[in-house]
């Protein structure tokens, strides 16, 4: 416990010296943490293992950039209106990052937490089981089980086995990870279809593996964005298409009558 | 040259894989490229070499956080009003980020850059000539000299001699960076008195010798920011403090007519 | 229906005119309609009776500027960062404009229409009856009935008698005020404390009897305060606080160790 | 001058009452100012004249949607993408308000009043001069002459003969949109070919006629924009087209190698 009145743990200075998380930041930081590393003890308060650090950076790998999404477009086109600000077009990309398309990262863990909270799976079968309970629940309760399925990746998101494997080379393939796979393991027989694991599930399946709170984990998706929309601004710097967006919308607009 | 409708380098995929700048997802990236490097790679459409890394992973740390900014502060409140929208909160903190408080960083290149063209300095000397050139047409068109003076280290940014340092060391000191040494050895006879060269300024120097355009300097300030923010409104999480600011504040306030 | 590829009934032009909504921007918009009854027409493409315009600029003028609110706060902020970016210091201020603020004004509409959906009250003692059974089931599902209580307005939001007058006045009092007017009466029965009805609520209520959907009505509070930003932007500029503001929490800043 | 803290004219409340800039929120503003007059109000801290709004909502009517412009792309699409967060939505259509689109109404407001400066022109040959002097002066230094032309109404834009009229029907016709139609009438001769005087630019030197200071002219804009924002995302959920925009562009992209 603490009584300052706003206590923190992050970046102080004072005329000769500049600390973050306690750190020198010229002494320790500069040239001696790399930026995934620094960003995961940012998040955590806590330094990553080689091994932890290893999938969180292929969890940002996964995530940074999918093309011409919604976002993409939205940053691009924000630059081409306020050329001067860089930092609006950029906001503009991360704001699409809500529920519906950076939501399956968090919704994914939240399910796996709950499933395990209480239990204590462990063989293959017992996960199998609890899933098998997860998934009926869920349904019974209307909602779709989260982390299946992908719109392009119809029979596997390439991802997936991926993170996995790199998960257990690193030996941080835990139980949401575990309870990830048996969800995709018993689905066929108790959804009736086969639907694959999603990347974005599995990144977060993984994320919560190494300890990061459930409410964070959109934080980690943005963070990995970040990178992909600064790609993407770069590239419309070098070479332009939002004007062209803006032309072929405007274009195929036409005038209906409110009442139509 | 190409004749796409909407070319792009970036992102792109199919039922069966996934790639980023020609480079496989999963094979390629995931598990073997770190996240300071993707985003070099994103913004650049070229991998650094180690030592460039070093330098842009060396600037990243520098600017991450520095304690209650504004944009932390706009951040967390941010969150505090709107608790269900994380993207919100942070991209509020980046919106702080313009010409005032990440505008040295660009400002100092752009200065460097300005000054090198068409120069081929080979001495120290020769670059302190060309420093005492720059300052002058600075000040004769009445603008200050950027990356010069920093508000809490009056005397030396802790910063800036390591950065110049590791670039050294890694062999990436370029012509940005000696002409801002430069620039920090006449000014004291040039401008009067001593002023330290600011650790955000040689972030800038350092940059525009890996070669990143001007016009992105701010972005890479900003990908800093965003994993700052993330500790930030991760600190908020742990230990909210926002709602005493907002206290703090509110209790302070006091009418008074429009007119006084 | 329409086979358009991008249909839209609000702004068009070409090179002699330009419309929005079908009428003529110069000759039938400009200096012919105020702006809060465009702000009306745009949400919902009819034009709103003199009656139903006055309920809606009186929730707007409901709604517009609490003094240093959070959001207030974060706009001026970003604005001290941020000074050449004005839409930016706006768009900080309006991402606090979440759940946990804005949302008691969609929330109240919500429970209200829920309550209202099947049910064809006449009287007072049938609203009385409908707000009981409202309370009791949102009260057995563990959650708390939207748009009772007000952290600074403790026995009654000056707001709510107001507009639910102005309603009345007006020939547009419908049945979400009627019912939102019966929960302030049955609540301290059912809820054992009297709560006064919040202003945000009641604000919902009046805008639901209007028409315009739950799902926009966060729109209408984002309307007002766009116009409360500006204000807070505009005295920022005349006579500035927010660097004290920061100052003032960052003296009162304390490092304290990240397991503390 | 006051000792206060924090020191507002804008909202203050306490557990009775609510008011804003010294009015009684219920019974001052509340079912007796409309939401132009209010915005006016608080930008400039004074109540307009019937003359003076008229004009104002005039401005805000002649800037608020121009159909599917890049904020209205943008907002359409971050809608999409994150639709449990209309704040974000909005405020990603607001950041694309920047020098580029916006910046014609400031930047028009700026060079008139700084070619006013410590002129008395009298006569419409005294302003047809003073027009001459600044164009020349403008082109001199290499700068375009802001305000005139505009890429679709390239004869005429249908916004500005109707704003001057109106501000001549209101007695509020002053120096800045004299001096704006002198540059109209000398356009021609000085720059060799007949460019229309855009509306935006109309907007700009009648805004500030009406005393609105130049770095709040883009809070107008912005304000006016809110509206038809609002009007776009209203639309999008009636009538869904952000779906169709972001298949259109995906199914066009084209990856192409890096170095081509």
């Amino acid at each position: 416990m603490t009584n300052a009145r706003y206590p923190t743990s992050l970046g102080t200075s004072d005329a000769e010296t500049m600390s973050l998380m306690g750190q020198s930041v010229p002494d320790d930081l500069m040239g001696k943490v790399g930026f995934g590393e620094l960003s995961f003890w940012l998040l955590t308060l806590r330094r990553p293992s080689p091994g932890e650090l290893r999938v969180f950076e292929a969890v940002l790998a996964g995530l940074a950039d999918h093309g011409f999404t919604p976002t993409a477009i939205a940053a691009r086109l924000t630059y081409l209106s306020a050329p001067d600000s860089l930092q609006g077009a950029l906001a503009a990309g991360l704001l699409g990052g809500g529920s519906r398309y950076l939501g399956v990262t968090e919704d994914t863990a939240k399910f796996l937490s709950a499933a395990l909270a209480g239990a204590s799976p462990a063989s293959d079968a017992d996960y199998d089981e609890l899933a098998r309970q997860a998934i009926r629940e869920r349904r019974a309760s209307g909602a779709k089980v989260p982390g299946l399925g992908h719109p392009v990746h119809k029979r596997q998101d390439p991802r997936t086995p991926v993170l996995i494997r790199i998960a257990e080379e690193e030996g941080v393939r835990g139980p949401h990870l575990r309870l990830f796979e048996a969800v995709g393991r018993v689905a066929p027989e108790e959804l009736g279809r086969a639907l694959p694991l999603n990347g974005a599930g599995v990144c977060g399946a993984a994320l919560a593996d190494l300890g990061i709170p459930a409410e964070l984990l959109r934080g980690v998706s943005l963070l990995a964005r970040t990178a992909g929309l600064l790609g993407q601004l770069a590239e419309e710097l070098r070479r332009p298409v939002a004007q062209r967006m803006y032309m072929d919308i405007d274009r195929n607009a036409e005038y209906v009558e409110p009442e139509s």
